[in-house]
């Protein structure tokens, strides 16, 4: 076999809670994301030998990658060893999946170190126990489209069923991230444990007719499904200015805007890199006067998701 | 102008509220339906001239055709007049779109007769009339998929969006009608008004990703995501032997197994006749001796709709 001893990847951001899929809809940026860089090792296990950009532990087992790794090998039965180097440009709480960016990242990279035993939908489940470390809850909604690239759907965890959706090709996503903590546990909080059949039979309409809109490369019936009636109005008041940047950014053209993850990052899609760069104007323009330190990016939708550089 | 003066056209039953799309998604049926006899007349307005197969009101204004009909005159600002003739084979009460097929029915031929000034989307609007003569609410979860053909989603009611979605050519259709009567108000009241977070989320994952298994032509994934766990549990009980049914149907290899409606009617999807033949035999072995009269068909999915005969 003629195995590779080294890679250098990218690790992409990812929008979780896309609109009206709360908990199941998740994207994969381009224009954002973290460099790793893995090498086969001659001793055992994983050692996480650099981080930067990030005050993170380098403690295997304290260490998202690390324990996503640990998982993979474990399941493989392999006593190979790993060394991991992580380039941090994605923010911890930025709310675009900056652990599921490390912890996908590692079991990508090994996998394909070790000749790629397993396909990246496979990978999916390993990835998550990153997520369990960082957050308690092991959820796909970041590694998912973090592995598999593109929009995806998470239809089900009991057994784990994930599903690739397409996208027109066309379709941007500009994100602004204010530099302000918004607690997890807050933002959970907040939300209701009940909600009316109404505004469910709304939300699984949109849901239904987003995934529609996403098949049929519709960006109009994608606009008029990225709304949220569920979590959007509870959790958009902890975010400064969320009514006035989703306001402006539609008004230049945005098919729609939402929460990106748990927030505090905003997102918006847009067709074409044109309106993409407009909305990333307005959210300038509106967060400049607070005095809030924040990121704006935009790009393509990343088709691919994690890869080689 | 080469305008017909009369026409016969088929009117397919409908199953709404398909599984996990409670309130949204619905299908067209082919192997029942009624027949209806459009035609011209010297006197402006509607005339129910014949109902055959149920007793139901000939007075235009108390029947759900001649409601519908008049509403798409009154918007076409038309003096025209017209006759109809009903023969229902769907039963009032069946959960399979009775109603729906004679305004469905009703406005499709005189936008027929007329030189289709409208399209079948656009006729949605005129048939909802008749079911909210039916019902008291003018939904769109079974006009729509009898204008359309095949599976729709209903996006929104403010404004009507409705979606036609594609379905695999290999899809059926498995339908018992228990002719037991289920009281609309009761199937209404037992609802609960509010849902769990997490049952809506299970359900709205279940929507897209059904949508998903409709473009993919991916039966297992449209099998899987069959699932309604806000309304089938609660309804389920109204009707005799839902669970038994259930079960030996997806034994049997049906894809998915749901309420057609509020019910009483049973639906259940498959790949291929010799299922759909299969699911019927279980249908019948386990109704005969309950003593209850019921009818079973079963047809593929309707693709088109209603249809010229």
């Amino acid at each position: 076999m003629n195995q590779i001893s080294e890679i250098e990847i990218f690790c992409p951001g990812t929008i979780a809670n896309v609109s009206c899929g709360f908990d199941v809809l998740g994207l994969a940026l381009d224009g954002i994301g973290d460099r790793m860089i893995l090498r086969t090792s001659a001793n055992p296990g994983i050692k996480i030998t650099k981080i930067e950009g990030q005050n993170l532990p380098l403690e295997t087992e304290k260490n998202v990658a690390g324990v996503a790794a640990l998982k993979l090998l474990e399941h493989l039965n392999s006593s190979r060893g790993f060394e991991i180097e992580i380039y941090k440009n994605i923010k911890a709480g930025s709310g675009i999946g900056s652990s599921a960016a490390s912890s996908a990242g590692a079991v990508w990279g090994i996998n394909k170190l070790l000749g790629e035993p397993l396909s990246p939908k496979e990978l999916i489940v390993f990835a998550m126990e990153g997520e369990r470390l960082a957050s308690g809850v092991a959820h796909a909604d970041n590694v998912a489209p973090a592995l598999l690239g593109g929009f995806t759907l998470v239809r089900s965890y009991e057994p784990l069923d994930v599903i690739s959706l397409p996208h027109p090709s066309e379709l941007y996503a500009t994100v602004i991230h204010p530099q302000i903590e918004i607690k997890t546990s807050d933002s959970r909080r907040i939300l209701k444990q009940n909600i009316s059949m109404k505004q469910a039979i709304t939300q699984w309409g949109n849901v239904g007719a987003l995934v529609a809109g996403l098949y049929t490369e519709d960006y109009d019936l994608i606009g008029r499904s990225l709304e949220d009636v569920v979590v959007e109005p509870i959790r958009s008041i902890l975010i400064p200015e969320f009514d006035t940047i989703k306001a402006a950014v539609l008004n230049v053209g945005a098919l729609g805007c939402g929460i990106s993850g748990s927030g505090p990052s905003i997102f918006a899609l847009s067709k074409g890199e044109e309106i993409a760069k407009a909305v990333a104007q307005q959210m300038n323009k509106i967060y400049t006067p607070l005095g809030i330190d924040f990121e704006i990016h935009h790009s393509k939708i990343n088709a691919q998701g994690i890869k080689q550089l």
